[in-house]
């Protein structure tokens, strides 16, 4: 596979991302217990699949790439990441009893809710026994492999995605009384749901593949800067931007990320993410 | 304090818990982020004390000490267990709009559903990276550190916990009709949610102590029965067992944890556990 990935990178850089999304999910395939009973299985898998692309875990191996790193000592990272995303995505759609999000689509659910609760929940720790379980005592990367786990659950966390899930949860249809809600708050949400955990994405990939710190912080705010273009992409529609003032804090934020990028080698595979 | 906490156990056997369950509760007091917003940090602190006691973080310092090893070696571990029974005991007591729990308990929600939810979600990732964080390069940890986070995402995820709050969700309440339901299902789910893990506390506390295999080994078993005597106490009553024929089955279990323990020094600190 890494032949053929090579071969048509030269062709189309697309491709290489396109490759790299195929690596993780045949990854998580393999990795889904395939023990009965199905009824536990079947949610699994489908509500891993279901939740929208994140980038987090694509960065993630671009970042190992870049720093001169092997794909293999990113994909369990890679797949944690996209497992933490899906779980909270389970959570974030889930019917509860009152009171209802107000500004959330109307998803499809294929299950019911407490089968979506309980799956969630077994997704999150299924992310970090993969991550753990990568470890290889042969390469001493223990250390590097605690660290990640300290990354990816700090960006989940109450400190991190959650905490934009919170405010998204508090002042989405809010009336503007609660002082949490000011002007700022989408902003934030957009940091936390999405910057952030994009920039966890990246830090953990150069972190594997065993960059040096000032690589590790430069494609930390790389991803940082290509997550709320993606973020604004998402959400744009539903703020209250003017298509050109998007446009404008959308190439902002391109030109930042481009910046971080100064310096390395094959920084352009990285840079058609933000093609 | 340790040296307070050996004046004590001479005295009496059963200060080593009462301390213990102090050892653990301060560290988490200390462990939950202080960070504003209150709001997120409040609702997190209340339900991480609200979940009633599982013996799991307990076990894991007790199997630490009893293998030689140092109460500070398992702390980081014991309130992991403790968050993450604190977590699904949150999510499962949520109420989803449908179909609702029916054998639960009615209990008192200071929250919201929502807030409920995402608190949960906060809580698993926090002690995960509690553990994590405990990692000391100076005395070459990680490998057990990651053995460790191995052992509770497995006894916590699909295969665990959630497989016997999988089944216990379907089978309450269940007309019988369903083949999963069968006489069986509510012994599997008191292994499943108690004993298996107790069984993980106590092998993490013997595996950060620096254990052996075969006590690593003996200690899981002996937390399997001490997990199966409590989860026989807490659902005992909801059950079809007669008073006399739980008690015999409790002592059954009771004489096989007692076999586990011969050979250790120390067992007897332990052997107060079943008391």
């Amino acid at each position: 596979r890494p032949m053929k990935m090579k071969v048509t990178m030269s062709v189309d850089n697309r491709s290489y991302w396109a490759v790299m999304e195929a690596d993780i999910k045949a990854h998580l395939k393999q990795a889904i217990p395939i023990h009965p009973p199905l009824s536990v299985t079947e949610p699994m898998d489908h509500l891993i699949f279901a939740a929208p692309r994140s980038l987090a875990p694509a960065l993630c191996i671009a970042a190992c790439e870049l720093v001169g790193g092997q794909r293999n000592q990113a994909i369990a990272a890679a797949s944690a990441l996209h497992l933490m995303h899906a779980a909270l995505y389970t959570h974030e759609h889930l019917p509860l009893s009152k009171p209802k999000p107000k500004t959330k689509p109307t998803i499809y659910h294929s299950f019911k809710p407490n089968i979506e609760l309980l799956t969630g929940d077994g997704i999150l720790p299924l992310g970090l026994e993969l991550l753990a379980r990568s470890d290889e005592p042969t390469i001493k990367n223990s250390g590097r492999i605690l660290r990640v786990i300290i990354e990816i659950t700090r960006a989940v966390g109450s400190q991190g995605m959650l905490d934009g899930l919170y405010l998204e949860n508090k002042c989405s249809g809010s009336d503007g009384g609660d002082d949490l809600c000011d002007v700022g708050w989408m902003a934030h949400v957009g940091e936390k749901k999405v910057g952030e955990f994009y920039a966890c994405g990246a830090a953990c990939g150069a972190i594997l593949g065993e960059g040096s710190e000032e690589e590790i912080e430069k494609l930390r705010k790389f991803g940082f800067y290509v997550g709320m273009i993606h973020g604004m992409v998402l959400f744009g529609r539903d703020s209250r931007y003017e298509d050109k003032k998007l446009l404008e804090v959308v190439e902002g934020f391109r030109v930042l990320a481009l910046k971080e990028l100064e310096g390395f080698k094959e920084k352009q595979i990285l840079e058609t993410i933000l093609e």
